[in-house]
């Protein structure tokens, strides 16, 4: 069933319009008799959501008990704890990433990218648990894996392997992590994250939360090794905190060779931290897209599978007040985040996924500020939840 | 009705038990035979929340029509696109304050600081619209009044003369704004603000966006006419940004001078700006505090009627990951909320008001993360709201 009729829509809040499916593809022109209908009642008619980078492995939001959260502040406590935690308990990688990704779902995002850790403790279970959501989730939802060293390469004997291993069993793309700051041998930690990246024919999305002019230095060795491979439109770095606090200057020749390579950002728009900024990143041309992150995690208790939360978050942190400014913030949870992460066939133009979302809201301001219930999902055509519940 | 017997609540997350409310109050031992009984099936039981920094009378929360946002970049184009707003529209401050307070009511919160523009465009027709407002709940939630001069005291004549009839009328608090960036004249303006305080027996609440060292030194003047006035533990500085950008030298200097004279701090925890953060606030003895600002009016369309939200701003902006941390956001939108404002009466111990929320939460940081739905909300003993609706 992936022929629809949404009568009385109005797509990204503007006039009410009918719009047909066909095949699970946006058409043109009046849709042939018997297709099914749907009453949009003039609701707004906006493209499925794109969580850009979370990390569905970890979260704790299937389990019966609240996780008490009491790490210590350092990127390595959180790392340590987290492990530990998962050996100690069993951590079911399967099961929270189906939980969440139905949630994703029911909440309107049909595209996910999830970063999934591969360590020497863990091995492949939690990449073989993802792969199994992505399984599952086929033909609702596309989700894109990244094999992702948490706990390093370098200081753990066996990582390169099993990230081989990841990408042998079916990972989309080879993560990467802080080569300065966690695995203290850049050149060693990009040629192992790059030559996989080689071997495989996949592309590359690089964690990188390192601060100031270390980070900039690793982002730079990450554009010399992007051109070099010639991985033009192919990679991504994640955070990249350190385009928001350097010197204006620098930062925008970075982004200039970031654009010129298409490199991409993918943002949390943490309000704690100095981070890139939407607009900058824009105007020189360098895609940019929302993530949440880990969600109710051993890492934070904070995150939420509702896009328009991080689209709200994301507006808050870059002090969008205009209504333009908001539809920017929309932006980075739809089209930038198919763009960056290289969804195809995105969006409400004639030919793209049927992936739809109705709901409640006057303007896309408003859907973003108020983050009105999901009165209808659509993906490739079929009706997937209805008033925040999965149909099927 | 003021008598209840709430069976089966978890206060604060903790053991399940009964709460006797009699007269209004928080009792203790059993309840008489007789007082009616709220089943609370083992919901989490929660002081009633503090809202310490809004502006009713300015939202669009009550309109039938979306506010597109186009306004300027600057605190003046804000200030004077909401002016030329108001005008044009005959805005109905009565109106919007009472459709936001039912919102909060209905969402949990029954202590209200709201700042009110006072100023020679609208003369007080706005103090006037959320007197009425102030009046209209009481009983049910408890709005304290700041006769705010938004756009200034010293350019417009006759704003000091309005302000003093706002506190002939019944505004509880008097407001300042910016001494030097926007006054131009912090000698002058804080004399007459302080004038009027002393004057009308009432607390200071002084707006102060300026950053850096000019905030600083206007943040220092406010200190020593506290002092000079014998104003202790009665003055509020709002937002204080410059604690976020001065040398934490400096800072420390300025929140040791401000534990000394009791004076507090309301913080919006913006995202996009540097602000006093709360650990360095609370480890020097000042009492800080949260609040929305302003809620879907002409200077920004974000903030919600719900304060478990703002907890939460508060905490992604501190970077409370921490459960023991969670805890202290929500402790500035509740206790610390009615400290800093002087709302008397307030919390779950035995004698207090009983402003009661249950909702159904794991743990503290749960409710502050997810923001579930308010089962209940009881206000001086009596049911106000059921599953977000009002009662009555």
């Amino acid at each position: 069933m992936t022929d629809l009729l949404l009568r009385n829509v109005r797509p990204m809040g503007g006039a009410a319009t009918d719009v047909t499916v066909l095949g699970g593809r946006i058409a043109t022109g009046p849709a042939p008799r018997g297709v099914p209908v749907e009453d949009g009642r003039g609701l707004m008619l906006l493209p499925a959501f794109v969580e850009g980078h979370t990390h569905l492995d970890k979260t704790t939001f299937h389990l019966p008990d609240w996780l008490v959260n009491e790490v210590g502040p350092r990127i390595e406590d959180k790392i340590d704890t987290e492990r530990e935690w998962r050996a100690r308990t069993g951590h079911d990688a399967g099961a929270a990433s189906l939980a969440i990704a139905r949630a994703f779902l029911a909440a309107g995002t049909t595209r996910i990218r999830s970063h999934v850790d591969v360590d020497t403790s863990g091995s492949t279970r939690h990449m073989e648990g993802v792969l199994a959501t992505r399984d599952a989730m086929r033909g609702l939802q596309e989700i894109q894996v990244v094999a992702f060293p948490q706990s390093g390469i370098l200081g753990r004997q066996g990582t390169e392997a099993l990230l081989d291993a990841a990408l042998a069993m079916g990972a989309d793309i080879v993560g990467g992590l802080d080569p300065c700051a966690i695995e203290r041998d850049p050149v060693r930690h990009l040629g192992i994250v790059f030559g996989l990246a080689e071997k495989h024919g996949k592309p590359v999305d690089i964690h990188l939360h390192e601060p100031g002019t270390m980070g900039a230095f690793s982002l730079d060795l990450i554009l010399d090794r992007t051109r070099a491979l010639g991985m033009e439109g192919r990679v991504v770095v994640s955070h990249a905190f350190c385009l928001g606090d350097i010197p204006e200057r620098d930062r925008d020749a970075l982004l200039a060779r970031m654009a010129a390579l298409g490199v991409a950002i993918a943002t949390t728009a943490p309000a704690s931290r100095p981070v890139p900024l939407v607009a900058a990143c824009r105007a020189a041309g360098v895609t940019i897209f929302g993530g949440n992150d880990g969600i109710r995690d051993t890492w934070t208790p904070y995150g939420s599978p509702d896009m328009l939360e991080r689209a709200m978050l994301i507006g808050l942190r870059n002090n969008f007040r205009r209504d333009d400014e908001v539809a920017i913030a929309f932006d980075c949870v739809s089209a930038a985040g198919a763009k960056g992460c290289g969804f195809a066939d995105y969006g409400l133009e004639t030919g793209a996924r049927a992936d739809l979302v109705l709901l409640d809201a006057r303007s896309l301001a408003e859907a973003v500020v108020a983050r009105p219930p999901r009165r209808l999902v659509v993906s490739g055509g079929r009706v997937v939840a209805r008033d925040g519940a999965l149909t099927a």
